[in-house]
C-alpha cells in the first residue's frame, strides 16, 4: 500500500523540481507519474530528442526517493507530426478527420502512426529502460477517452477488411453468419464491406458487433507495440495502462493479457454527474459519488489486472469535465483513498500535484494550488501516509461471490438494447450493488476465469454463453444468478436455434418464448417485487417463485441457479441473493445506501458515503467490541473505520 | 374478408417451405406477400438471373391453395449495384451520400436507379406476370420509410429546376410567386435554384413547399415506371403499395391514383410510441395502442385505394423499431384485425410469418416464434378465420362524415408552424377522434373528392383552399366544420390578399386579424372550454358561439358552417359536432376513451381498446337486446363484439 | 424624442407608396429606414445599377416630410453575387459553405465580399449622400444574427494566423500564453495555428478566447469599410448598426466606437421565449416580455451608442421567429415605446409597416396588415405620436448606478462556463434586475469607462481584471459591487499567479482558494440567503457579512466593496444594493415583479407590465400628489404613467 502523485515537470520551471519532490515526499508520497503528453518536448523537432530535461527532472525525483511510472507519450502527437503524416488523423462517422489542438486525435489503425510510435517509445525506452528510479511503465493515456475507440479512417476500413478475412474465411460464410439474405444484404468479396456507419436505417448488428470486435482488437493491437518495445528495454519493470472508468468501448481484460498491472483513473464525482443515475441520487452523493460505483470498477480492474492493479489518478478535489464540478466532503478524499486500498489497491496517486493555471485543466484541483499552497487533499493524503504505516492488512483474498462481466455483451446490448433504457453497465451494477448491501465482497471476473472456490457466481448480461460456462459454473460448485436475456445470442448475434437462454438452459430449464422493454412508467407488480423495463415470457416445468400479477413468471429457480426474466428491483435482487447466502452459510447484513464494507486480508474496512454521521451499531453484529486500527464505531461524514478479523 | 401473410422464403431451407404452406393453410391464411428484398437472391451477379428459386416458391404455395401478392424488390438495391452506380444512391442534406448496409439507400431521382428498376421488375413481371397464384403487385417498400423522400443529389437539383420551369415557364413568375424580392432572393435563371437546404435560417417557405410538392412528385413518378412495366405484363392482377402510418412526406393520394388497391403497415404500438400523446395515454394504451390512430388510418387508406385497400402487415407481437416493445393485450391482435375489417379491409396480413433468427428484424415478432413454434398471433389468427367463415357483412357504405385530409397542407404547416406544438397529424386526428367517441364512422378523403351524400364534412386543415371546394360543399348540403388556419395560404404560401381564409370566407363572414402561438401552460378560458396553442382574434358580424374571457370569438357558427379560431379542447370539438348531428338528424352516443364502434354493411362492430372490461349496455342503446354474432354485452379486455343492424 | 418606421418600398406597387407616406406621416411618423436587403433590386446584373425606382422612392417620402435612414444592402449579397464568388460564403463548423436562400450568409473575412461591399455603398453613398431627406446611414443588418459572427473560412483562418502574429510577434509568446506546453500542443510557426473547431475534445479555452476576439475584431474591421466611405460621401449624416438583442458574439462596444448612434431592435415577446426565464416567468410575462430585459438592452445601447441610441426596430405585435409568438397584452407596445423613450431612445421605429404576405417574415406583424388595415400597433404609436408632443423631459442623466459590461467575459464564461448553467448574460440581468427593483436607474458601461459621478458600480462578470480598473473605482469614489469569478483570469486565460481575484484584491482582501459549481437541486443555506449553481472557497482576513450554514463566506465587505463569493440569490443582492443605497443616501423602493420606474430628464417614468392593474400608492412615496403628465396614480394592465419631478 502506498501513495503516489501524478506529476508534470515540463509544465513549471526546473528551478521549482527539487522543492516539488521534497515536498511530495514530506507528504508519504512514494510513487511519481510522469512523461506522458510530453512529446512536444521530448522531440520539439521532427527527429531532434531533447531528453535532457527529463534527465534531470528524474534525477531529481529520484534523488528525493521517489519511485517513477513513466509515460509514453503517444495520446497527444504534436503538431508537426501531423502536418507531416494527415493519416495518422482519426476519422469521424462523417468522414472528417479529427483536429489538432487538443488530444487522442490519432486513429488506432494508422500503420504510419504506430511506426511513429515505436520510434519515439523505443527511444524513451533504450533511455531510460535501465534507470534505477524507474519502476513501471504506462502506455499512452486513457484509451478511449472522448470517445476515440472508433475511427472510420481508410486504414480501419482495410483493416476491418482483412479482421474479417481473418475470421470467416470465405465470404459466404459471412453471409450465413451475418444473415445478410435480409435486406439484400449479401457480399460477393470482403472488399466490399464498409464500417457500419451512416447506413439509412440501423446497420445489421452482427456487423456491429463484428465492427466493435475489430475496433477493441486494434487499440490491443496498437497497444503491443509499445508493451514489446518496453519489455525489450526495460526488462524487469511493470508495464500498465490507465483504464478510465465507465468506458466499455474495447476489451479491458483482452489489453489487461498483455500488462503487468491495471491502472484505472477514478474520479467519483465526475462520474456521479456521468452515469444515468436519477436525480435525488445525484443530489444525495453530490460531494461523495456513489457508494458502489468507483467500488465496482475497483474489483473490475483487480481482476483486468490478474489481481494486480492501482488507481493511478485520484480525484483530489473539484474536476473540470463535468457538468457541474462540486468539491468533496471535507475527509472524502481520504475515503477514497482507503476504498481503494482496502480493495487492494497497490498503490493510490492523485492527479495531479499542482493544479496548472493554463490550458484545458486550468480548472482541475491538485494536491496544490497554482502558487503552491497545499489544497484540502494534501492534508488528507498526508493523513492516509500516516495510517498506512500503522496498517499491515496484507493482500486481497478471494470474494465469495463473482460477477462475470463481458464487454461484448456490453456492445450487444448497446446495439440493440430493444428498450431505450437497457443500459449494460447500469444493470451489472445493479446486480453488484445489491452484494454490497448485504456485505459481500465481490470479484468482478471475465466468463473465461475459473471459478473454482466461488460460492455464488453472478452473470446479470451475459448475452453471449460460452460454450464452457456451464461446465465451469457446476464444476465450480457455486450457485449461479443468471440475468435477463442470458444466452440470448450465438455468437454470430442471432437467436439460438432453440431459442434463449441456448446454451445456458443445461443449467436450468426455460425457454424465453417472448420478451418485451416496457416504457418508465409501466410497472407489473409482482407480488412484493415490482418489474420494470423488460419482461419476459417464460416456458418452464418449473413453478416460478415470483410471478408478475398479470401471470407471468420473473423468477425461476433450481438448486444451484437463479434465473430472473425481468429487469429486477433491488428488493428482488436482495431477496434472491439472500436467500443464496442463507443456504451457503454466508452471513449478510443489511447496510444503509451509505455505508459500505470491505475486507482486504485479515482488516474489515468500513466507510460512510453519507453527509451524516452512521453508528456501525446499527448494522454490524458485536460492533461495539471490534478491534479498532482506524477510527471506531461511530463514523462520521465522509468517515473510515477498520478494524481486525479474529 | 380474408387473412394473410408476409413471408420470406428465400431465409428458410427450402425444405421447409412445403410445411410452411401448409400451416398457413391450416391456420386459415389464403394470401401470401413475397419477393421484396430478394434482389440478391433473383440477381446475385450483374445481369445473372435465377429465377430457379423462386418458381420453386411460387409453385409451392400455390399448390398449398395460397394467392400471392409479389414485391418488386427495389426498396434494397444489392451491393454489386451500387458499386457499379454510386448515382443511385440518396444524398443527406449535408451533401453525403447514403451508405449501403440497411435499405432503402436508392435517390428516387436517379435516372440510372430507375433504369434498373425497370430492369429488374419486367423481368419478374415477364416471369410470373400470368402466374395462377400471382393475384397482386407490390411495387417497393414503405416508400419513406427511415425518412427517406428527400435526396439532395444532382439528380434531384436537376429534377427540381425542371419541375420548377415547367410549373412557372418565366423566371419571374417564380420570384413573383415566391416573394423573392425579400433579403435580395430573387433568381435570373431556373438553373440558379438550389434545394432549400442548409441555409443560414430558414428557406423562404414557398420555396420549401414547392420543393415537398417535387419530391412528393418524385416519388409517383418513380412508382409509375413498375406500375406502367406490372400492367403491361401482368394484366388483370392489382397493383398495390404497402404504405406505412404516420408518415406525410408524399401525397398519397396522387400515388394512389395509379394503384388498384391502397395497402398500409399498422403497428399499432410501435405508432402509439413514435407518436405525441401525452406520458398517460402512452401508458394507458401501452399493450393496445391508441383507439383512433388506426382506425383513421383504415379510413384514409381506404380513400387513397378508392375504396379498396387492406392492412397488408399487421403488427403480430412486440416490434424491434420502438424505443420501448411491449406484447400486446392477449387477444389484442385479432382485435386489430376485427377494426381494419370492420373498416372494410379486403384483407389483413399479419407481418411476418416466422421471425428471423437474423440480421436487423430478429426482435420483430411473427406468428411463429424462430424455432417454428406457434406464437400467440397464431392462434388469433386462426380465431378470426374461423370467424370471418360465419359473417358476410357486405362491404363498407358511404359514412355520414367526411374529413378531408390534404398532404400539402402537412408539409405547409411543417414549413410554418408559427408555434412549435402545432402539428398537422395530430391536430386532423383530433378532429377525427371527437366524432369516434360520438360513435361516427367517418370517410377520409381528399380535398378534391366528390362530397355528395355526406352529413357533415370536417376541414381541420385546409390550410389552402381549392378554388371549388366551397362550391362542392355548398352543393353537397353537408354542414361543414373548419378548423383555424382554413384557406390561410394561397397555393403560393402567401397570405391571401383579403387575408384569411380567403376563399373559405363565401362559406362563412369571418376575417383573421392576427393570430398567435401560445407556449404550453398558458390556457385562455373560454367559459367550459379551453384554448391552447393557437388563438385567431376574428372580425365578423357574426356573435361568435364562444368567446375567450380576454373577449376573442373562438367558435362562429352560421346554418351549415362552423369555423374554430382556436386550437380547439375535446368538449368544444364535441359540442360542435354534437349539435351539428342534432341538427341533422344524426345520432351519437358518448363513448369512453377506450371503446369503439364501427359499422361494415349491415355488421356493427365493437372493440374494447380498454385493459378491463366494458359493458356495452353503459353506452349503447338497447345493447341487451341485439342481435350479436361475435361476442357479447359485455366486453373484456381487448374483446370484440359484432351484431347485425336492422 | 421621434418616432420610425421600417419600409421597404421594393415589396410594393410603386402605386402605394405616396399614400403610405402620407399614412405613416398622419400617424405621427417622422423617420423611414429603407434599403437594407435591396441588393437585388439595386443591381439586379453584375454591374447594372437600377438606382431609378429607389430616388423615386426617396422623393416620395421625402414629399410627405419624412426623414430616411438608408440602410446598406450588404447583409443580403444577391446570388449572381455568390455564384460568381463562392469565396464570399461563410463556412460552417464542419467545414461546408453556408447556403444561399436567405441571408447573412457571406464570411466577414471574405476580401472579395469587402470589395463588393465597398463598391455597393460606395455607389449608394454616391448617390445618395448629400440628399437632404437621408439624414441617417444604417450598415448591414444584425450582424450576428443567425449565428453568423465565426466563419472557418480559408480566409478566416488565414486571418486569424494574421491577428496572432500581430498579437504576439513570437510564436514562442503565444506558446507560453496559451500554456501549449501542455498535451503538446506547441506551435512552430503562426501558420501552423488552425481556428479552435472539431477538436476531439475541448480545445485550449485561450485559443478559443483569442478566436473570440480575433472574430469579433473581424466584425468591426468589416464595418468600417462602409463606415468610411460613407463618411466620405455623406457627411454631416449619423451612421448606425441595428444591434440585436441578446447577442454577445461580438464587442458592441467595439463597434460602437466608430459609429454615431447605436440603435437595436426590440423584439420583448421573443426575447422572453429565447432566454434561460423559468418556465413560470415565461408564462407570467407571456404578452408583456421580462421587465427588465429590454430595459436592460435599452441602457446597454446608451452606452455602446455614448449616449446616443435609439430602437429602430420595435415589435408590433405576434413576431415569426420564436418557438411560440403571443400577441402583446393590449396598449403594451406603447408601454414599450415609452420604457425606451424613458430611458433615452432618441427615436422608436417599429418594424415594419405593413405586414409582407411572401417570403420567410410573413407571420410577422407590422403596423398595417396586409391588406393595409391598421393593426393594433398603429393605434397604440398613434396614441405615443400624441403624447410625445406634451412632453419635454430634456435628455437621459448619468444614473446612479453603474453597471459594467464587458463581452470579453461573456465569452471567457461561454468557453469555460465549469458549471452547466453558469450564464453570463443572465448572472448580468440578475444584477440588473435587482437595482430595477430597487427603483434604480443604472447605466451600462464598458470596463475601461470613466466612473466619476457614480455611487454605486456594479461588476457582476469581470472574469479579466483591466490593470486601471481598481484605480478608476477608488478615484470615483463609487461604491463597487464585484460578483464571483472576479479577476479569475489574466488577459492570457490563465489563472493569476496570486490567485483569484487577482489585481482585483487590491480592492478587497480575499484569496478564492477553491471553486465549485453546483448542479441544480442543490442548495447551499446561507442564513435568509440560498446559493445555488457556485459556490467560492474563501480565506481571508474579514469576517463575511453571511456564511453557508456549512461554514463558507459567501459576501464579505470593506468600507467601499462588497464580494460575493457566489451565485447570489435575489435577496442577497438586494440585501447588498439596498445596505449600500442607505449609506450613500440613496432612497429605495420596493417594487413588485411588475412594476418598473425609470427617469428621463425631469420627468420620472413608470411601467406596468403585469396583466393586472397596479396602485402606484402601494410602492411610491406620495404617489397621490404627483404631477402626473400622463396616466394616473392607478396603472391599468400595460399601464404607463409619467410625472414630473420637482
Amino acid at each position: 500500500m502506498k501513495l503516489g502523485v501524478c506529476y508534470y515537470p515540463e509544465h513549471w520551471p526546473e528551478a521549482q523540481w527539487a522543492e516539488d519532490a521534497r515536498h511530495m515526499a514530506e507528504i508519504g508520497i512514494t510513487q511519481v507519474r510522469i512523461g506522458e503528453f510530453a512529446w512536444s518536448r521530448i522531440e520539439p523537432e521532427p527527429g531532434v530528442l531533447t531528453f535532457e530535461w527529463l534527465d534531470r527532472a528524474i534525477d531529481t525525483l529520484h534523488r528525493a526517493g521517489l519511485h517513477i511510472v513513466l509515460g509514453t507519450p503517444t495520446a497527444t502527437p504534436p503538431k508537426w507530426l501531423i502536418d507531416a503524416h494527415p493519416d495518422v488523423l482519426a476519422v469521424d462517422a462523417h468522414g472528417r478527420p479529427r483536429r489538432f489542438g487538443s488530444r487522442r486525435h490519432y486513429c488506432f489503425s494508422s500503420q504510419t502512426y504506430r511506426a511513429q510510435c515505436a520510434r519515439i517509445v523505443a527511444a524513451l525506452a533504450r533511455r531510460y529502460g535501465q534507470h534505477p528510479a524507474v519502476q513501471a511503465w504506462q502506455t499512452d493515456n486513457e484509451y478511449g477517452c472522448h470517445d476515440t475507440i472508433i475511427s472510420y479512417s481508410d486504414a480501419a476500413r482495410a483493416g476491418f477488411r482483412r479482421w474479417l478475412a481473418d475470421k470467416y474465411g470465405q465470404i459466404d460464410a459471412l453471409n450465413k453468419a451475418w444473415g445478410n439474405v435480409f435486406w439484400s444484404m449479401e457480399y460477393r468479396h470482403f472488399d466490399e464491406i464498409d464500417p457500419p456507419v451512416e447506413t439509412v436505417t440501423e446497420a445489421n448488428p452482427a456487423h456491429r458487433q463484428d465492427w466493435a470486435r475489430f475496433a477493441s482488437d486494434e487499440v490491443t493491437a496498437f497497444d503491443k507495440v509499445q508493451t514489446d518495445i518496453i519489455r525489450a528495454h526495460s526488462p524487469g519493470r511493470d508495464v500498465l495502462h490507465n483504464y478510465m472508468g465507465m468506458f466499455t468501448a474495447f476489451d479491458h481484460f483482452k489489453l489487461g493479457k498483455q500488462l503487468d498491472v491495471a491502472a484505472w483513473d477514478s474520479y467519483p464525482l465526475g462520474f456521479l454527474e456521468w452515469a444515468w443515475w436519477p436525480e435525488a441520487t445525484k443530489l444525495r452523493f453530490l460531494r461523495q459519488g456513489h457508494p458502489d460505483f468507483t467500488a465496482f470498477h475497483h474489483d473490475l480492474y483487480r481482476g483486468v489486472g490478474k489481481g494486480r492493479w492501482q488507481v493511478i489518478e485520484q480525484q483530489p478535489g473539484p474536476v473540470n469535465w463535468s457538468a457541474w464540478n462540486p468539491a468533496p466532503l471535507p475527509g472524502m478524499v481520504r475515503a477514497w483513498t482507503w476504498e481503494a486500498l482496502a480493495h487492494g489497491a497497490e498503490c493510490v496517486s492523485y492527479f495531479r500535484w499542482r493544479q496548472a493555471p493554463f490550458a484545458q485543466e486550468q480548472m482541475h484541483a491538485g494536491l496544490l494550488r497554482p502558487d503552491s499552497s497545499e489544497a484540502e487533499a494534501a492534508y488528507e493524503a498526508r493523513q492516509v501516509a500516516t495510517e498506512i504505516k500503522a496498517l499491515t492488512p496484507g493482500s486481497h483474498r478471494q470474494a465469495p461471490v463473482a460477477l462475470v462481466f463481458d464487454y461484448e455483451a456490453v456492445w450487444a446490448t448497446q446495439i440493440q438494447p430493444q428498450g431505450r433504457d437497457y443500459r449494460p453497465l447500469e444493470l451489472v451494477i445493479h446486480f453488484y450493488a445489491a452484494a454490497r448491501r448485504l456485505g459481500l465482497s465481490v470479484d468482478v471476473v471475465h466468463p473465461s476465469a475459473d471459478l473454482t472456490g466461488y460460492q455464488i457466481v453472478l452473470c446479470p448480461l451475459q448475452i453471449f454463453w460460452p460454450v464452457d460456462l456451464a461446465l465451469r459454473l457446476k464444476a465450480s460448485g457455486a450457485a449461479c444468478v443468471l440475468g435477463p436475456r442470458t444466452g440470448s445470442k450465438t455468437d454470430d448475434f442471432q437467436i439460438p436455434a432453440d431459442l434463449p437462454p441456448g446454451g445456458a438452459r443445461t443449467l436450468i430449464p426455460i425457454t424465453v418464448n417472448r420478451v418485451e422493454s416496457l416504457r418508465p412508467g409501466h410497472i407489473e407488480q409482482a407480488g412484493p417485487f415490482q418489474v420494470t423495463r423488460w419482461l419476459e415470457h417464460i416456458a418452464s416445468p418449473l413453478t416460478p417463485e415470483a410471478s408478475t400479477d398479470s401471470g407471468h413468471g420473473i423468477w425461476y429457480r433450481t438448486e444451484a441457479v437463479d434465473y430472473l426474466a425481468c429487469w429486477p428491483d433491488a428488493q428482488l435482487l436482495e431477496t434472491v441473493l439472500a436467500k443464496r447466502c442463507a443456504e451457503r452459510g454466508l452471513a449478510v447484513l443489511a447496510l444503509p445506501d451509505g455505508l459500505r464494507l470491505r475486507q482486504r486480508g485479515n482488516i474489515q474496512f468500513a466507510i460512510n458515503y453519507e453527509a451524516t454521521p452512521v453508528n456501525l451499531a446499527d448494522y454490524v453484529p458485536g460492533a461495539t467490541s471490534l478491534d479498532f486500527v482506524i477510527g471506531g464505531v461511530e463514523l462520521p461524514p465522509a468517515g473510515v473505520a477498520a478494524w481486525k478479523l479474529r
